[in-house]
């Protein structure tokens, strides 16, 4: 076999098992060549990445030492990402009476859904989470993404408790520009006390769902290491959460005057690059 | 820049961008060489996906043409996928009262609903589907993978129409063994008429949800042209569709007895891999 297709190869594996650690000697095995053959081929494999600019490889010395792949983005590729998705908001067709906005087809988008997703987990990359936790539905496409680049389980709050979730806690909590009660609901078997969760969603006015779901890890004894949404709205200012990682800040929309006021989080994500 | 490194940039872009179409010239230029020096680059590249096993690269000409990444799953790698499927589902303590199985962990596990993606992407890869549709919940990210894979939008379909949707289309149907009456509901900005759907959803019992979506898809004039579902109950035999393709069936679930009777589809995998 040529090194070009044991690179490529190495490669694809990894790539396929973001930040899970295989050792060289699996590599060897497949390949059927000896260690020190192969530490060439991860050079070269890390040079690759670094042109194609999708993350890194991490190698780590002794017993469960190896390879992993970090999955990244560029700076070039998650700035062309915001700027689409600014793009996107910004269509006046998305408008709707009393002032929402129409972003179903922008949230279940895979490519989106997938590059929020890497641009969270290179920013919560060092939050040693051991869980992404979102509410359903919005929001659960980037929860995956973010989950999968991360290597983590993906827990879902429901907006009911099913029979199919067996014994669940649930919360009643406000949300909405309205204050409604809402409730949310868990499986009790879902996640386990004393761990660390990090929360996606697709969208916080005033935080009153984010709340909610820090509220629920709170009665689950889980800390709550992070907070990514995709849009948060400019007002009200005062969030009932004071620590998030927005990507974009929606301002006014107006369906007489066919405004809508959307803007990129540019200095928070430049702090990720840094 | 050497081979090596051109090649695993080259994968690493494909890769990222399923069932997309790259023009030879955008890695020239990328890669700053002649076609001609590519052409052995794409070769290489080629080789590697086969030995990793994770799909193929399909080379078109005319001026329309390029390179594209059909994204797959090896059969041996379909296999394990679905004996980890087994092995987990029959995890005793999955059994809740009336005979339900716990499996939310199961159909929210980034890495399985990424091999199930991967294997309704190959099973459909011909189906000329513009939509992956599904409504929520625990089918979206087997759904979210399997449209990644094919490069399509995903469709979801609501349980209770939202002001965020805008105008919608409700419909009632029966579901699950009660033949409760359930409503889901589709904004109508979400489907175009005269378009073809591939339908992916969790679990099938008599197939009520999955006749529910048909139903749907027949109001926005949009035809169904595939339907994979992860688990289909065995009863009842007669179900209210008749084409699916499930992974895994599932037979008696005994709570007193502690059995759960899981199977896998043999039958159906080996046919994709025909």
């Amino acid at each position: 076999m040529k090194r070009t297709e044991r690179v490529g190869a190495m490669l694809q594996i990894l790539r396929e098992n973001p930040n899970k650690t295989f050792s060289l000697g699996y590599f060897c095995d497949m390949f059927d060549c000896a260690k020190s053959s192969l530490s060439e081929d991860v050079s070269a494999a890390k040079r690759a990445l670094e042109i194609s600019g999708y993350g890194r490889i991490e190698t780590s010395a002794g017993a469960k030492g190896g390879l992993k792949y970090i999955p990244s983005i560029s700076q070039k590729t998650a700035e062309s990402l915001l700027h689409e998705l600014e793009c996107k908001l910004e269509e006046k067709d998305r408008i709707l009476a009393n002032g929402f906005l129409y972003t179903s087809d922008i949230m279940f988008n895979p490519v989106i859904a997938k590059g929020v997703g890497q641009i969270f987990a290179k920013k919560f990359e060092n939050c040693r989470a051991d869980y992404v936790v979102t509410v359903e539905t919005k929001g659960l496409p980037a929860a995956l993404m973010t989950a999968e680049m991360l290597n983590l389980p993906l827990v879902v709050l429901r907006r009911e408790s099913k029979i199919s979730e067996g014994s669940t806690v649930s919360i009643n909590y406000f949300a909405g520009s309205a204050e409604r009660i809402q409730k949310m609901s868990l499986a009790k078997r879902a996640v386990k006390p004393g761990t660390r969760a990090l929360i996606v969603d697709d969208f916080m006015r005033a935080g009153g769902s984010i709340r909610g779901i820090t509220d629920m890890m709170r009665e689950f004894d889980v800390e709550v290491v992070g907070v990514g949404v995709v849009i948060a709205a400019k007002v009200p200012e005062k969030k009932k959460v004071s620590d998030y990682f927005p990507l974009m800040y929606l301002g006014t929309v107006d369906a007489d005057e066919q405004i809508i006021e959307i803007e990129q989080n540019v200095e928070g994500l430049k702090e990720i690059f840094e």
